[in-house]
Order: structure tokens, then C-alpha cells, then sequence
């Protein structure tokens, strides 16, 4: 629909960077999209076998944009052009401290299209084994190891706020045929 | 753990602006981040009860970060300071035509909490009557009605790409206990 455009940078950041788009519509309105162009990001679901089901290592973190501390899955930007199997390995790493013997994909989805680009994909990772990496100097995060169940049950019911963490909590509750409805 | 920040605004949107803050860590590095500060949205699940079950009014839609025209839930960011429900029903009816007779909360979630303070409400939609809204000029939208068993079986297995209708979808599903594993 759009009869004329012009973009710029505004603002570059070490992950992102936001467009604005200059934007005149047929009937000579005009106005400024923004857009956040972004490399794109995984999610890491660290998934252990117990005695009675499973234990997932979630991750809890001060997220400034939110201005809490919140629950979530292990997650990370990817560079530009970086492997999303790197990139996953890195993040698991980074934030848990562990290594994935394997990694199945659940899928991908974009968390917020009407203005950003980025695209997030689910991985599941098993086999871990302990072999850290230093965490980026701009986070502070705690390993929060839960049962599976446990995160489900906040899945459904909205103790868990952060959307990528409910997207993937609950593809994997149902790969492993466990929706707990 | 920062020990000095400076925030401006780089860029004021009609909906949402992007903050910039300069830190710096206890260890003296400094770095930018930027953070979309959003007033919310809602997320609405327009539902028709059918013979067999079922109907949702979803919508197909350009988006140009994503560059793809995407199958998603009515959606739509609040004013500053606009009251949900009022939001809700606005944007039912710009986006379908239709005003609902009863809305029913299903939650909150940060579709993008990395960098993003948007909150996201998701609301059923029921008693739909026509009442339409002109849309934004810088939407078209096609209203996509779908049998929800469809729906939900496209949020399981990856071809609703879209977060927030993800979620939702899945949510409806289980307050409904139609979660169809």
C-alpha cells in the first residue's frame, strides 16, 4: 500500500538497530514506522531426565526494559550472520554453564512482528555436560533448575510471563506428549 | 549492577519510543542499551461457537519488519494511559467489524522482554455483533475465519508463526480443554 518510503538508521546497538521508515500513504498521509532490525535469537529448553519425569534448567534475570527479575528459558541473541547451532551451543554455555550433546529444533516464531524482525528459534538441549563460558559482562543470572511439570502448570496459568519461555515450554511439553491438560 | 546510567530518547513513535541508556559497569566498561518503551497491547480471540465446534476471526496482514503478509489474532497496541477493556473492544472492531457482548481475560505476557517493555493482555472475544471501526490508514486487513481445531493444531506444529497468537491460541485451547494433544 505504501507509494513512497524512506529509511534510516536512528540508533545502532552491539545487537539491534532501529529503522525508520518515512512512510506516505495514497491519499498523501504520511507518517514514521519504526523498525527493530534484528539478527535473530534462540531458545534453549536444558532438559534432564529424573526418577520421576523431567528437570529443566530455567534461568532468572533483571530485564531492565520490564524492571523485574523474571523467569525464563535460556536464551540469546545470535550475531549477524552467526550459525544457529553456534549460537545456541554459546548461549547454553554462557548462561547454564553446560554443553548439549544434542539439540533437537521445536520450531521457530517471531515474538513481536508489528516492529521487529526478529525471529526465534526452540531447541531442546540434552546430554549436558558441564563446560561454562564467561557470561556476558551485562548479566547477572541464576540457574534455576525446575521440574518440568512444575513449569507447565505456569505455562497455562500465567505465573510465567515471558513469552518465548511459554512458547517453549509448552512445544515441549507436548514433543514429549506431556500437555497436562 | 549498573553504577551509572543516562537515558534519552532517540525516537518517538505514535505508539511506542526507543530509550537509550548509557551504563557503566562496576569494572568501568560502558556500553549503550536500548529499550522500546511500549504502552501494551491486547491480543484478542474473536470466538463463534459452531455446530461442530468452533470458529476464530483470524486475520491475515503486511508486516514490514517481518516482510511477509502473517496470520495472526486481532491485535493492537493501547494508547498511553487507555484503559484495556476500551482497547480491546476498539480494536475488535477496526480490525474485524465486530464489538463483543462479554471479553474474558486469559492473562498477561511480555512477548519481548530482552529489550521490550510491551505487557501483552489476551481477551476471548464472544457474542461478536457487526459494528465496524474504520481501520488505521496504514492497515489492510483481511478478517480469516478458521475452524480452532485447525488453529490450534497450526500452533503445535510451527505454521502459526506469529508469538502472540501462538500463546493465545494455545491458551483459549486449554481454558476451552480442547488442548487436542
Amino acid at each position: 500500500m505504501d507509494i513512497e518510503q524512506q529509511s534510516h538508521i536512528v540508533w545502532q546497538g552491539s545487537s539491534w538497530r532501529l529503522r525508520v521508515d518515512e512512510v506516505r500513504l495514497p491519499d498523501g498521509e504520511r507518517f514514521e514506522r519504526g523498525i527493530v532490525e534484528h539478527p535473530g535469537a534462540v531458545v534453549l529448553i536444558p532438559l534432564v531426565e529424573v526418577e520421576d519425569g523431567y528437570m529443566v534448567l530455567m534461568i532468572r534475570q533483571y530485564r531492565a526494559a520490564v524492571e523485574e527479575s523474571i523467569l525464563e528459558l535460556p536464551a540469546g541473541t545470535k550475531g549477524w550472520g552467526e550459525d544457529w547451532l553456534v549460537c545456541a551451543q554459546r548461549e547454553l554455555r554462557e548462561e547454564t554453564g553446560y554443553r548439549a550433546g544434542k539439540l533437537t529444533s521445536l520450531g521457530q516464531f517471531w515474538p513481536a512482528p508489528g516492529f521487529s524482525s526478529e525471529l526465534m528459534t526452540l531447541y531442546v538441549a540434552r546430554e549436558l555436560a558441564h563446560d561454562p563460558l564467561p557470561a556476558d559482562v551485562d548479566e547477572e543470572i541464576e540457574v534455576v533448575p525446575m521440574a518440568l511439570a512444575e513449569v507447565v502448570a505456569m505455562a497455562w496459568d500465567g505465573r510465567l510471563q515471558d513469552g518465548k519461555s511459554i512458547i517453549g515450554i509448552l512445544r515441549l511439553a507436548r514433543h514429549l506428549q506431556l500437555t497436562m491438560l
